[in-house]
């Protein structure tokens, strides 16, 4: 992606954790980024282009830090705690993991409002859902598809019921994460009873 | 509660539903209710007074239809069954319940980014997260306490993230009930076990 366009998702990610996406102003996102209005809409059309792209960015930048865990050379985790990191990495208190997940949030909650981003939101939980179900699979072999679909998808709605609380100020990081470990102890137990 | 101030709440719940909380005009609640702004203003002071109230009245409302369910005179549910009853009520594709469930979401989503209805969320997550481990209680007593109420969390924070996926297109509301009753399944194995 050109350094200008991944400027501008950056900006918008910002100003979307900072003040949610539906006070985003293509006026504001130009100052924000540095950039002229007319630049933006020259790659982005339009503000749901806009909304569409820092979907994809901040799914890309989970992924990218979710991989990244593992570093080069070391031994490839065991696929319990493979599964376990890969939830739990969502759960930290750092400055980009906090914008990445008030982002999606927001984005996921404007969606009740908006059906322009519902398409590439359904897409991106699909992609993110069958990564886990693969994950589960890998713990439990022999539990049938179907039960590692339903497993995972629990497992990521738990995730973003747990991050909106979290991000909300109802719910402490550490025992967000530790409510996230038991999730998976008790899907994992499930699926070695199918 | 007078008339007049329920019929302000109904309206500011029916809004938040429709449009959004962060939307939400005092003039245009007043319209929408069919009162001056003065009067608004008289019984909430700002907006803020606005929110916490309707915050309380859709809790009010929810606790209200879980309640209602068995028809008077007919025998109770078993623990197991009313545990269930009260978590899939809220997963009901009618208009009523669809809109307390938006403007429930939205006011936890307005939450990220203004203070102001923290606490009160938090409050009234705690007496829901309580009702449903004395729910659980019931259907497991000996599972020690600290475990029926991670359980509790857990189930009413899957709640939240299956109804936001179902109310932003990307989850049937048959297949989020199924989901729900699984991790009822999960979280009571788990439960046995302790």
């Amino acid at each position: 992606m050109a350094p200008r366009t991944t400027q501008i998702l950056e900006a918008a990610a910002r100003l979307i954790a900072r003040r949610g996406v539906r006070g985003l102003r293509v006026e504001e996102l130009a100052a924000e980024a540095g950039v002229s209005t007319g630049l933006i809409y020259y790659h982005f059309k339009d503000r749901t282009g806009i909304l569409r792209q820092t979907l994809e960015f901040i799914n890309d930048r989970a992924e990218r830090y979710t991989a990244g865990q593992v570093a080069e050379g070391a031994e490839p985790l065991a696929p319990r705690a493979e599964l376990e990191e890969t939830l739990l990495l969502e759960l930290q208190d750092t400055p980009v993991i906090r914008e990445n997940s008030t982002a999606w949030g927001e984005l996921r909650a404007s969606a009740v409002f908006d059906e322009a981003l519902r398409d590439d939101l359904a897409r991106a939980t699909l992609v993110w859902v069958q990564e886990v179900a693969a994950l589960l699979g890998q713990v439990q072999p022999t539990a049938p598809p179907p039960a590692l679909a339903a497993a995972a998808e629990r497992l990521t709605a738990q995730l973003e019921g747990l991050s909106m609380r979290w991000l909300s100020g109802g719910l402490r990081i550490d025992h967000a994460r530790d409510l996230m470990r038991g999730a998976v102890d008790a899907e994992l137990a499930a699926l070695r009873g199918k």
